[in-house]
């Protein structure tokens, strides 16, 4: 255990100013979440990206958001084997613990991991179809949508809709499991799908009429 | 598709707040960040608890830190047998893509994760070790360290030192990645373990001298 | 070349004490950002004076600004004469080149090269007015404004507000270079002017609208 | 004026967390230097790459060093023709008004304002040569130097080589200002040599004896 470091001094520091400025100001409100319980209005699926913030786009603090990242904000079908399922973890607990009301799923544009997939799509990675690379293995999710973009020319216009559609194949799979099919049906929880571009700050959101996204 | 909702109106209201005033004042950098693409100093492992706010703790803004959030911040062992593994595909991504130079696993207090896992342990949550909960399944991660903790009468005592039995369990679970054990050996990456206090606005960081968490 | 002296004992100590925490903390990031180069998001011209630690009040580590210091943090109008500049060569690298999405302009109180301007727009300081003096060649730049301040009877209060007009001045004049003129435009960068009160600990930001400085 | 902006809230953040921290536990001191004026022991002159941290490096702390920075930290001749010449004027202050004990000019590795000077010397870069532009002029004052590295084959060592020139060069400059050479003589002044590795973190001095750099 000897590789594990200090925290560098700059994280140090930043941490001290928190605690004196922000903590010190909300330190009844942190106790109180503490001593009983967070009680999240929503949970927010996005990509691991730093360029995404999602608690900065919606202004949210402490207690508000339970939040799962994780590459390319995928949610893989039900699959209830026994095996280690994360991401199916998360939102089991979100739903059926925490009982939030809101689930969004937050896809964002120049996605590396949506890129990574369609380069494998179109056999030009063959690393990450090696049985070893997880980030491929990952990507497998969402790769039998990639025929819904096969035919857009443009390259960055098709990694934009492939992007969208990483939200569209999360929605679905997320109503593949039981809690929450039941729980959206009942009108307890109600599902979203957002896609915000990094670059000009937009924000998107799917329309279940129009089957597309609009600008919010 | 028609469980989709439009997002409501809170969340409408404050990202249009935010595209007024942050997005307008960094426009500069998000267009940037979206061009160049990401170049995050360090990646955080985080629970998806609502109570914990890596940003708001360490003051980062946009493109600073690559963030996973999971339950109770756990990393798995390596696994490379094909399935889709979320979270080894997040240090994959971070370490062998963008390069990053530090990897922080944060845990907390008052842990949902790691109290169901020690309610487990101790046979008081049978719902959890069916094959069928995801969350159970993804806690049995930590189980094997509950020896570790066992003695600890006190209840609440225990439950905080399981949380950072958490932390160095994955600390441990990362140095079993080949790309994340040579990266550290040749000084390119190091790990830091931390736990926070939610209540108190405490930090500690795991000291690998005395194998013990001590106040930042 | 004789007068080159080995480095006082003190530095040598205290830099020895930072390879051996500090650096190695941090030696993944140091090492990346060798051979990746920097990608500072922000340029801050505040002035040589060593009570004007711009790093300590924004906690800014590595690669984080690209600073700028010179006396009484002034920006001379675009004169491409083919003369050496050394001031426009730091803007020009650091917009054209680095394409920083922030330039900060960094006044601050006490600052004796605007007393200085002071005392040679009052007649007190003829040594200043000599062709040979580079302070008070340099000063020029800002004596043009000193019209502004003429009528404050408080001698205090007249140095703060000219300080405040030496950032003011910069602002206008970095503006008056082209590659400024267009990334601005083009919303690729922004400009902000402080002043900071050394003995208080205060900072107050350039109000567009109002045409103040006001406490951030 | 409508171009400046507010500053970016996450510098807001920080500056609290510093006023909160830092500046409390200092006040005595800041409102001391504040008051009596800085007492400098010795003046710096770095380039401004963001890299570059020499209050870091040296642990340094307000009213320590007297700062200058520019591009690839070079100090032109002596030329008192009336002109604006900032980085003389620095120097002028410090010597002359502040009288700081130490003057240390700090090269560093990777230089883009170095490497900018090679390619123009190999004519590579004629958009360097134009009249008009800034890096070019101010990196005029390091060119005649080109002859003393020229026959090094490997381009990185070769790069480095250059940015020791760059520190003799700056000191050799500094000895041509006659307020320089007055205090270097009558012992109240000594000039340092210091070029540092970025990645490695090393630092060497130059040695007056041998004429080359040592470790420190």
């Amino acid at each position: 255990m000897d590789y594990a470091k200090p925290l560098p001094n700059y994280l140090v520091t930043r941490y001290h100013g928190w605690k004196a400025t922000s903590y010190t100001e909300n330190q009844g409100w942190y106790r109180r979440l503490a001593k009983e319980g967070q009680r999240p209005r929503a949970m927010v699926i996005s990509c691991c990206d730093s360029r995404v913030h999602v608690t900065s786009i919606f202004g949210a603090d402490q207690g508000e958001f339970f939040i799962h990242r994780n590459i390319a904000n995928l949610v893989p079908p039900y699959a209830p084997d026994g095996d280690h399922h994360g991401t199916s973890a998360t939102v089991e607990y979100a739903v059926t613990v925490l009982k939030v009301a809101h689930l969004i799923v937050l896809g964002h544009s120049q996605c590396g991991g949506v890129q990574g997939c369609i380069d494998m799509c179109k056999g030009h990675a063959p690393e990450l179809e090696e049985k070893t690379s997880f980030v491929g293995r990952w990507m497998d999710i969402l790769k039998p949508r990639f025929s819904e973009v096969e035919d857009i020319v443009d390259a960055t216009e098709q990694a934009r809709q492939f992007e969208r559609q990483a939200v569209v194949a999360s929605l679905e799979n997320l109503m593949t499991f039981p809690f929450i099919e039941s729980a959206v049906k009942s009108g307890e929880l109600s599902l979203h799908g957002l896609w915000t571009d990094i670059g000009e700050g937009g924000l998107e959101c799917f329309d279940p009429k129009g089957k597309k996204f609009l600008p919010v």
